[in-house]
């Protein structure tokens, strides 16, 4: 069986778990208040080159999420595209904190400036709820990136409108380390409030690092962490695993892997003539394909279909840090075999 | 001063006034228990034919639909239209209480079956939100209405999803008198779990009658109204005024006038080539005013600008049951002297 | 059949009736924008001696709490007496939006400065909640008031940790009024970060005005109100009230009347040797009644049995704006009958 | 240095380690509904001899506290003593998902009947919030133990009030191995309508395990915990750790090792004449330690004073899976010396 199904579907890097078991036995405080949780949040520090800000640990994405956008005050909004994680796969875990979220149709899984800046001045008086935040994913649900020149405007009008513009960077590392990148993690930190630096889908056990730049947002956040369930009492765990990403380049390798292994995969799609749904360089490929050729497939590889569309199916595959090119020859051979 | 801005402009109905006046020192007991509140039910429930639904009081329609949707479980989300005053008019107010609003794109301010249909065959596991009740407005937001055919049909869609159907009667009376709805309260209370009957906007000083039918809905609905801030003190207040209004017709006399304003001023609007944004026979008119033309009346005529479209603004006129025909000749009068 | 059951068992003073009526087909603006509403907040502004207050009108004092308490953050609590009226009769208002109410063992009603610091000192760290609110109610659930030494006490620990003071002003007219009082509505103002005016139990039909000193909580206020429903359509309703209980003293008269009755009443129990259970100056009286005595008026006297104590209720009876000196005497009566 | 601080200061037991390494490369679905999951899931159903139950793993313990509380409706409250980990320790994680609390004062860390029915029968009306579980802890927050007897007992009460019972299984482990404990697993669940088993505080690495058998409570309870950031994506990972606690007894075994080194700790603490502050056969020892005596091993020994008390102390010992025996006479050495 070949797994192009998620980003989630093995254990840790190697680096990682070597960590884990070294240090597994040692005695040390709780709630992230450790040793390795300094040291993991020092190192990310120091590569967004930015003492100033608060490095907070979290399980997962939702959990981060949840967190993030519960600074907003009751009456506040955030606003994303309408394919947004949180709008779309998170159980309505925002809706629950309280806050509405408003939607804008999304192009190519990116927020449109001017659809952003249309809603905006749309909206006034106390009858309609209060936009205060904007939230990204980068990359994005569909495996796009935003480029620096999108982001520094993203930020300007963000500026304008007094909001906040948090980033969820559940796969940060493959946008950053794509090839069409031109973003480093110090703009990323630059040009948004908040953001968070992805572990789960990019070779830890699980984690993300949420990273706080404004000042307004910084106070008191562990607290709302806490009662939303989200610090893990032995935080240590989240700490190791974050220094091994950030000591030797681990998070940034693990993730050109990822990509590198969609790219091959690119290539064998368009060996086999088939088509992208929409251009990425991350690794998320979305295609379509046949839904004939899709039933002859389907023991061989697990894949996730998204939709149809008439004769085909929309097809995500995913590439993680544990994929092997080994895979991608095999999947070209059993497509090899079809035509 | 010719107003037509909205249905809350002056106080109650004459009626309703008197029978405040005369009961004013009457001592009773309070948050709804007393005799005319009991009266009160008693005539809505003789209206609808129904001995069986529990009715409550409420002072607002924020208030209403606030504490009807806080019946679901913290992981259902109620749908309505993209233009539904619960998502766009109420602050938020759903979202803070818990609950995910999900969206369709309206047709003339209404649901659309088939899109609704769409929706609820694209949801599933625990990552999505899970929809589990429908609201609309009748009239809606854009004073249109319903047909029984459509209702029928909406519920059988509710039905077949095990869906709660919830519609909004902030203008009910001004949807069920007008000539071209077949629906009367009892069908209402037929195919709804739960709808509520306007005052504010039909005559009242203020007050919303809920009604529920469904037996799943009716327990300890006053203790959701108790911690939302929505049991009156003096509750009789509100037993008065449903009182008067389902005393000798008063709800529909009401209405029915708000109607027959709205008409005399539609025909006021073709006779002078104002063409509409929207048909609408109830007491919401929309119209493509000129600019030109509006800045020139916009200092004898309140009404309110919605958004523009190049050379027009899209107007929205408002009848109420103190609207009287005098003020659409007057506005008649105006309209001539700019021809 | 006499009553002394609660202060809202009557409409309202015939200043405020007069008024309605007087107004009821003037139009004006929705939602409290309206010149009424404008005019009672001068009034107010006036009487307190601070033009630079926030004025809010609300329907009921749930939903002044409700809303007022909403400004806190989602980690921060509200302290009150276990006997606090937020604590035991909103359904759990405050808890359901969002925060933690952390109790303290109420003396005679009061909170107690020792015992407060006490829990303050005891608080740290993101593992519990953060005490950032100081609940009171003058007068208090037990009839009691504060006196000026006590609030400025209070609003020194406040100020030490940091914390807002909030009045729930409920009866804060009798409380006023009361023979034992010395302190004025500009006190309340000066040392309270946002305190409450209530109307609904001092002669008005409904009505609270939310006053907020404090330049921290005046933000986007409005909002919390529309999104917890609180704001009315037809607004002026709340103005008018208020604006004509700031006319002539209306409030203050209407309260002193309430006392004056139940000092009378007061006078009746001792006379015949009916113990009180709180010493109390203000319109709640709360006594041990001897059941077997208690059995022999209830078909004639109306009010609350709070709890038994052996051989006793404890009894409140309340005074109104619209109770009868007459009311006291037949009471009285009665009493004496029984002897 | 000596750790008593807690149960949480290691990572996992050898035998669960060995298991993650031994899978980690293994690929799996996400979300828990992997092979290891489903498992560790039947494992407990068999340990519980109930197939019927459902079982949900979730990362630490105020998440799954969170997750279960949120079963009740809006206006339901939960009952818990007053030194409950919900009431103090979870920064109002409860309140914030919508809930009251309503607490009764504790004997000795648990809750009493007679007090609680007390409770239950001064409730009544919308005006109050309405109890609906009773929360308690075993082993509590005090170390103390539920006997069979009187878990029948409040069964019987939340049987005749018609409450859920749940019990926060934290320190689950060490109760059920306690030497004076006389339940089982089968009882807790045969009692409880929901309970968990911690992992987290018994050599697991992280993770809780949640049997809910009331089948009221089953339905869709996957969908809260997602709208609580509470599924991890790589589930697997609390599926193996449960699979591994519940093969060869190794939750037993880790939970008595925890109570044979704190029962040897009371033996030191009587030997050296220090007192008890409560009396407990588990994980946690609470005693009155000299000030003067306490300062000078501070340096030498980790623990946690709890409050003082004149000359003493209150400092609470915890023994984990990880504690040694040496551990114990290395403290026992430092004391001797001292005396």
């Amino acid at each position: 069986m070949i797994y192009f199904k998620n980003d989630y579907i093995e254990g840790c890097a190697e680096e990682i778990l070597n960590e884990l078991n070294k240090t597994n036995f040692e005695k040390s405080v709780g709630y992230g208040e450790d040793e390795y949780t300094k040291k993991a949040i020092g190192l990310i520090k120091k590569e967004i080159g930015n003492s100033e800000v608060d490095v907070h640990f979290l399980v997962g994405g939702t959990q981060t999420n949840l967190c993030a956008i519960s600074i907003l005050k009751p009456y506040e909004a955030v606003i994303c595209v309408d394919s947004g994680h949180i709008n779309v796969h998170e159980c309505g875990a925002i809706e629950h904190s309280g806050h509405a979220i408003r939607t804008i149709e999304n192009i190519n899984g990116k927020i449109d400036i001017k659809k952003l800046v249309e809603l905006l001045d749309n909206t006034s008086s106390f009858h309609m709820v209060k936009p205060k935040m904007v939230y990204i994913s980068n990359s994005t649900e569909l495996g796009t990136i935003y480029s620096k020149k999108e982001l520094i405007k993203l930020r300007e009008v963000c500026d304008k409108y007094n909001l906040y513009l948090y980033i969820d960077g559940a796969r940060l590392g493959s946008a950053l380390t794509s090839k069409s990148n031109d973003l480093t993690l110090k703009d990323i930190n630059r040009y948004a409030d908040m953001f968070y630096i992805g572990g789960t889908k990019n070779g830890a056990l699980f984690g993300e690092a949420l990273v706080i730049s404004n000042p307004e947002i910084k106070p008191y956040f562990k607290y709302i962490m806490k009662q939303n369930g989200a610090i893990l009492a032995k935080g240590r765990l989240l700490g190791i695993q974050f220094k091994q990403l950030f000591t030797d380049n681990l998070f940034y390798r693990l993730a050109k892997h990822e990509n590198e292994v969609a790219l091959k995969l690119k290539e064998v799609f368009i060996k086999h003539g088939i088509k992208f749904y929409i251009e990425s360089d991350t690794n998320q490929q979305f295609v379509y394909f046949p839904k004939e050729k899709y039933l002859k497939i389907e023991d061989k590889v697990v894949c996730e279909i998204q939709k149809e569309e008439g004769e085909y199916y929309i097809v995500r595959f995913v590439t993680s840090f544990s994929s092997k090119f080994e895979d991608v020859e095999a999947f070209d051979a059993i497509l090899t075999q079809l035509d």
